[in-house]
C-alpha cells in the first residue's frame, strides 16, 4: 500500500489490479484508514483518469453485495440527486414513472445538515416503512412497479469506510471520489440505467455550474464505461425547490403535484425529469401525455399504492400540519422576489427540528418552512411570504435569520430548474 | 483538524497556535493517524514555510521531556548524521572534541536497513551501556565531558508518532518534516549548538546535492530561528566511509583513527568537523592543533574514559574479530577503483549480521566488512581488496553480489568528503 500511496502521488495512473487490491483489502479491514486518507488526499491533488474511476467503483461495488434486479421484467431506471432543500423530486418523480410501466427499484437516503432524505419524508406518513429486506422489495416492485427504500447495510462496503474516512480527512470534495461514491452505489443496487441529477449553487454540494459539469460528465462517463446508460441534468438548487422545506409538508407538496396541482415550474421540471427516465427504459413519451398522468390521477394512484404496500396509512395524507409554533412571515417592501437562499433557508428548516445536526439527531416531522412566495414573484407589502412550523418556540432571532435569506428587488431573471443535460 | 487539514490542502500557511494544537493533540492521542497523515500528503504538495517548520519543530520539542543541560557549564555542542555506510564518525568526533574540554552529551540511534548506528557500535564493546538515565547522563558529562546514549523514551513524543506514521503512509521524503523531526529531537536534548552532517549519494537518504542542499539550508534556517546557532556540512556518502563497515570492526577503525592511524583522507575529514563544532562552541584552533589530539593520545584518552564510565571494557578493544566465516575477495583486474557503491555494500554487510532488515533483528557484532581498498586507490592483480565476516556461511551469490558493487577503471576522480558547509 506504501508503493501504491507513492505512486498516485507521483501521477501515475494505477492499474486494474491494483485498484481492485486496495479496495478488496480496505473493505477486509487489511489496509488502516491512515493510509487510505493518505492516499485519498494524494488523490485530490494528482486526480485519476476515468479508466480508474471506472476501476475504483467496479471495486467498490465489488465490496459488498450486488443486488440482482433481473427477475423484475422491463428495464428498471434508478435516479439520484446530490442534495439540496426542498427536493422532493422522487416522491413525485417514481410514481409518475411507474404510472407508465416502468418499473423503479429505488434505494434512497436520509437527510443531514441543510439537505433533506427522501426516506425521512416518507416515514412522516405514519406507518410508512423504508425498511423492506430484498425479497419483499423485489416482490413489491414485481407487483406494484415502484418501491422506495433504504440503502441495504451490506451495499458497498468499501464506499461507506471510504465516504467516513474522507469527511473527517478534508477529502470529500474531489470528483473521482464523489463520482465513484454516488455510481457505485447506483450500480450495486442493481438498475439498468440512471439518471442523475446534480445540483448546483448555494444549497447544493456544487458551487458552480462549471464543477457540477466536471462532476456530471465524469459519472456519465464512468456510467456508461461500466455498462450503465447514464444522463445527467444539471440543475438550479440557489432557492429550495418548489414551496415546502421539511417533511410532511413536503409530502402534502408533493401530492398536490402528483394531482395535477402545486406549482407550475415544479410541475414542469419533474415531468421533463420523468421524460429523460422514461427515454432511458426506452418508453418515449411526449411531455403532454406525461402531464396527464399528474393531471388525471395516474400518478398518484401509484403514489398511493406505494405507501399502502409499504405500510403507510394513506388517510393521514390529508391532516394539517399539526406544529405547536407557527410563525408566518410578511413582505415589508413591494417588488420582486430576487433571492431565496437555499442553504440559509435549509439550514432554519433543520433548526425548526426538520433536519439533523448531527446523524443521531431525531427529526420533528411536522416542522418545517412552507415559502409562499418564490424567487421571480411580485409581491405587495404584507404579502405573506412563508410560514415556519415548529414544535419549539420560533425565536425573533430565527425569524430574523430567515428574513436574512429572502431578497426583494425591481426584477429578476427568469428562471429555470435544469441548467443543462449531460449524456 | 478537518479545517487544518482544507486550509494546508489550499497552501495556506497555518498559524503558531494551529500547529501548536495540532501537536499536541495529536501527542494526546486525540487527533487520530488518518487525519494526521492526510495532512502530511497535503504537505508534500504544499510544503511549509520556514516559520511554519520552526513552530512544527518546537511543537514537537514541547509534545515530550526537554533535556536541560545548562547546569553543565559551556557550550554543548551536538552533531547529528542523516546516515550512511561505515559512518563511525561520532565514535571518533566526541572523544576529540571533548579533548579540548568542550562538553559533548549526544544522543544517538540504532542502524536499520543498509545504515548502521552508534549504539550498536558501542554495544559491540563488552558491557558498555548506553541506557543511562538522566541524572546519570549529565554527571557523567559534568564528570568526564562527553556521554554517548540512547534517546530518552520521553523525548519528541510527536515526533515518534508523526515519524512513525509517515513511514507507512509514503510522506517520509518531504524537507520540512524530515528537517523537523532531526531538528526537534535535537533541540530537545538540549545543546547550544549544532553540527549537521548531510550525507548524499548513493548509501544516503538524500540522492543528490540539490536535495541536500535544500534539506541543510531548512534545518540551518530552522535552528538559527530558535535559537541554535547549527552549522551543516553536507558530505559525500557514494562509498563507505573509512574501512569498516560493521559493529566491532568500526570501534577498531575508531581507535586507530583515535590513535593518529587509519586512512588518511577519514583522519582529515573528522578533524575539519571538530574543528567546526570548536567554534560553534567558541574555541577556535588550527586543524595541526587538532590533529595532533589524535596522534598525541588526547582524543584516545577521552574515548576509553567514556567507555569505563559507560561501563565497557577496554581490554576487549584489540581482540580481533572472531567471526567463523571470513572471505577475502580480491582484484581480478588492475586499474584504479573507480566505484564502492555504498548502499549495495551496506546491504552486504547487513546480510552478513551486521546490520538490521527490520527493527527486531538482532545484530552480530563480529560480523562485518573491511574495505582495504577504497575510491580512487590503485591496484593490481590478485590485491585483497575487502575481507567478509560472518557467523552464517558466506555463500558465493553473496560475494559475487559484494563484487558487483565494485568498479575497478583506468582513473577516478579525486575523492573530497565535505561537499558544502552551509551556515
Amino acid at each position: 500500500m506504501v508503493d501504491l500511496i507513492r505512486s498516485k502521488r507521483a501521477g501515475r495512473e494505477m492499474t486494474t489490479d491494483e485498484i481492485e487490491w486496495m479496495i478488496a483489502r480496505y473493505a477486509a479491514g487489511e489496509i488502516p484508514d491512515y493510509q487510505m486518507s493518505a492516499w485519498a488526499m494524494a488523490v485530490y491533488f494528482q486526480g485519476m483518469t476515468t479508466r480508474e474511476t471506472a476501476d475504483l467503483t467496479m471495486a467498490m461495488v465489488h465490496s459488498g453485495e450486488e443486488i440482482d434486479l433481473s427477475d423484475i421484467l422491463g428495464v428498471k431506471v434508478d435516479k439520484h440527486s446530490t442534495g439540496g432543500v426542498g427536493d422532493k423530486v422522487s416522491l413525485i418523480l417514481v410514481p409518475l414513472v411507474a404510472s407508465f410501466g416502468v418499473p423503479v427499484a429505488k434505494m434512497s437516503g436520509r437527510g443531514l445538515g441543510h439537505t433533506g432524505g427522501t426516506l425521512d419524508k416518507l416515514e412522516s406518513i405514519p406507518g410508512f416503512t423504508v425498511e423492506l429486506d430484498m425479497a419483499a422489495f423485489k416482490e413489491q416492485v414485481k407487483t406494484h412497479g415502484l418501491a422506495i427504500i433504504g440503502q441495504s447495510e451490506d451495499l458497498v462496503k468499501a464506499d461507506k469506510l471510504l465516504y467516513a474516512l474522507r469527511d473527517v480527512t478534508s477529502t470529500v470534495d474531489i470528483i473521482p471520489l464523489i463520482a465513484s461514491s454516488i455510481m457505485s452505489k447506483k450500480i450495486a443496487s442493481g438498475s439498468d440505467a440512471i439518471l442523475l441529477d446534480v445540483t448546483v449553487g448555494d444549497g447544493a454540494f456544487m458551487q458552480t455550474v462549471e464543477d457540477a459539469r466536471l462532476l456530471a460528465r465524469t459519472m456519465v462517463n464512468l456510467g456508461n464505461a461500466v455498462g450503465r446508460r447514464t444522463v445527467a441534468v444539471i440543475t438550479d438548487m440557489n432557492q429550495p425547490l418548489g414551496e415546502a422545506i421539511g417533511n410532511r409538508n413536503e409530502i402534502q407538496e408533493s401530492i398536490q403535484v402528483l394531482q395535477g396541482g402545486g406549482r407550475k415550474e415544479l410541475q414542469t421540471f419533474i415531468c421533463e425529469l420523468a421524460q429523460i427516465m422514461l427515454d432511458l427504459a426506452g418508453v418515449h413519451k411526449a411531455l403532454d401525455e406525461i402531464v396527464s398522468h399528474l393531471t388525471n390521477g395516474a400518478a398518484y394512484a401509484k403514489f398511493i399504492e406505494m405507501v399502502r404496500a409499504q405500510h403507510g396509512k394513506p388517510e393521514w395524507l390529508t391532516e394539517p400540519l399539526e406544529a405547536e409554533f407557527i410563525k408566518t412571515v410578511s413582505c415589508s417592501k413591494a417588488g420582486v422576489i430576487t433571492k431565496e437562499a437555499a442553504l440559509g433557508i435549509g439550514l432554519v428548516a433543520m433548526k425548526l427540528g426538520a433536519g439533523r445536526a448531527v446523524k443521531s439527531d431525531v427529526i420533528d416531522f411536522e416542522a418545517g418552512i412552507n415559502l409562499h412566495k418564490k424567487v421571480g414573484d411580485t409581491v405587495e407589502v404584507g404579502d405573506e411570504i412563508a410560514t415556519l412550523y415548529s414544535n419549539k418556540p420560533i425565536t425573533a432571532e430565527l425569524l430574523a435569520e430567515f428574513e436574512s435569506f429572502i431578497e426583494i428587488g425591481a426584477s429578476s431573471a427568469p428562471h429555470k430548474e435544469i441548467l443543462e443535460i449531460i449524456d
